[in-house]
């Protein structure tokens, strides 16, 4: 992403032209040299990859603007559950050819995000491929050294909290998709909007960043699947969870499509992309928690309890039956 | 690239079974956990991403191990350049399938050169394309704060300095792709196995990253052709060059298919993959810089002069006129 000099075709100059303005760090010296710098501040740097593939984490006609914003909201997300401060961020951008058409909207929605996020680009890659675009963007973020949050560290006896709601990102895809949802919400237009849009732009907790690292014991974000994703945070702790599946915070219009068995909570639950934070917090800090997540105007729910052991965690009904759980997270392969 | 829990698939597991003993340094948590952390020295973070696509930058058939080394190496490659030393890189692998006659030698490639190079693989993400095959790899370097070298800098009288040869990669391309090259080298098994080397194998220069730091005024790598790139130096300095065609460094192999007129010095020289340095050095320093690379055994050579002047470099013959340049660097687009 270096600026293109003597010799460099038009497209390389109309890429330049449009990432140039989202590169308001000092130490991406406007794109113009081979390396970017994250200055030494005293603090730790976290460093979190996430990429985007077209067909699998959005859709061909997915506006340009949702996607830019989308490939940055998935890593601002990770850097929400770590408990760390956006720094910038490295994108690597396969096109199969360089249209104003589609970068002056994708540029668009990343940089105001950038901004809106306080995380500006530092540099990249731009290649050709004749494959489906793909946007890999490599995120930092800073933490008073020695604080990153992580996955291991829940106890038995902490409570499972998740924020916002759960699985309306995997209903958007099925209505994009052409599945049952769509014919069933067909006639409610805004119901509709909502899931779609909780597909396209997820909305990373990054403002609880600092109330993550003051009172949870464990935490990560919801990609894969509330379900996997659980497990593997149990995983990395060495304890187990017991979820009760009546508590987790499902929007309206996912609780209709439940109601309406469209859709099976089991499938809600082991979706993917709803960039939610998930973290286990103590009993004595979980009050804390909500009151810094209320004043956010961020809803959170507890929605089980960590326990000892190693087992997979247990979803129960609302009389206490443990749910078979066939898939439990998104995989790629 | 996190480590995968509950309901994770046989595929993730293998994947996280080749990359986690990449994963050696404490900061990467054995890749378990959503972020790495590097931690506070006191010191500059430099950063730069390179991408290699299948059929771009490497070929289908080339060996998965060069492959993984050669997408590190680009990467390292621009860390020397820049004067830092290797802290670590995150890698992001889109791949057709999980398969383990490809992951196996792809990642002991790679583990070998983050082990050789000091540089660990510290995250990353790995996702499924039914495109080419594609890595692109964000890597971290240490520079003093303050001290990163720049393509700016470079003065009027500095001399314009490679190392290495130029043009064995887009030969060895070439032969590859069964060009002129392939049938002029064919009866030479040795030179051509060579000019492959250099395209499958590039040599990054980090051991003279210190060199550079103390007596470069400006650098950058070559890696989108010499003449292109030396003009994105002379354009981020503000300076012009002027270049000596014949003491510019051939290879024996290139030498001789040049005497042949197989291949012509105006696309040795705007040929791509390279991945040697290139620097601008005061007069006073070349002596000083040039002792260092002998003592590491890597070759420089002095091949013109910065100039005043915004104009693109201009390269003479043996007869001091100008050669004109059609196409200076490889472009994607």
């Amino acid at each position: 992403m270096a600026a293109p000099g003597a010799g460099a075709s038009g497209e390389d100059a109309l890429i330049a032209r449009y990432f140039r303005p989202l590169a308001t760090d000092p130490g991406a010296f406007n794109l113009l040299d081979d390396a970017a710098i994250l200055k030494a501040t005293g603090e730790d740097l976290v460093v979190t990859t996430d990429a985007v593939v077209e067909g699998v984490h959005f859709l061909s006609d997915d506006p340009p603007e949702t996607i830019g914003r989308k490939a940055l909201r998935v890593n601002l997300s990770d850097l929400a559950s770590k408990g760390a401060i956006p720094a910038g961020f490295a994108l690597t951008l396969a096109l199969r050819s360089a249209e104003e058409a589609w970068l002056a909207p994708f540029a668009c929605g990343l940089g105001e995000d950038a901004e809106r996020f306080g995380c500006p680009l530092l540099g990249g890659d731009t290649v050709s491929t004749p494959g489906p675009l793909m946007i890999s963007i490599t995120a930092f973020g800073r933490v008073a050294a020695g604080r990153m949050m992580h996955r291991s560290g829940a106890k038995p006896g902490d409570r499972v909290v998740v924020t916002g709601t759960i699985g309306d990102a995997m209903l958007g895809l099925d209505i994009l998709k052409g599945g049952a949802a769509a014919a069933a919400i067909a006639d409610d237009p805004s119901a509709r909007d909502m899931l779609i849009e909780r597909y396209r732009l997820p909305q990373p907790r990054n403002v609880l960043a600092q109330a993550v690292r003051d009172h949870a014991s464990a935490a990560m974000d919801v990609s894969d699947g509330l379900a996997g994703d659980l497990g593997k945070l149990c995983a990395a702790s060495g304890v187990s969870a017991v979820v009760d599946m009546p508590s987790i915070p499902f929007s309206t219009p996912a609780a209709s499509l439940l109601a309406r068995a469209v859709v099976r909570s089991e499938a809600l639950v082991s979706g993917g992309d709803d960039y939610e934070l998930l973290c286990a917090i103590p009993e004595n800090q979980f009050a804390a928690f909500a009151s810094e997540a209320g004043s956010a105007g961020i809803a959170v729910a507890s929605i089980g309890t960590i326990v000892g052991g190693t087992q997979a965690p247990k979803f129960l009904d609302a009389k206490g039956r443990e749910i078979s759980l066939s898939r439990r997270s998104y995989s790629h392969f």
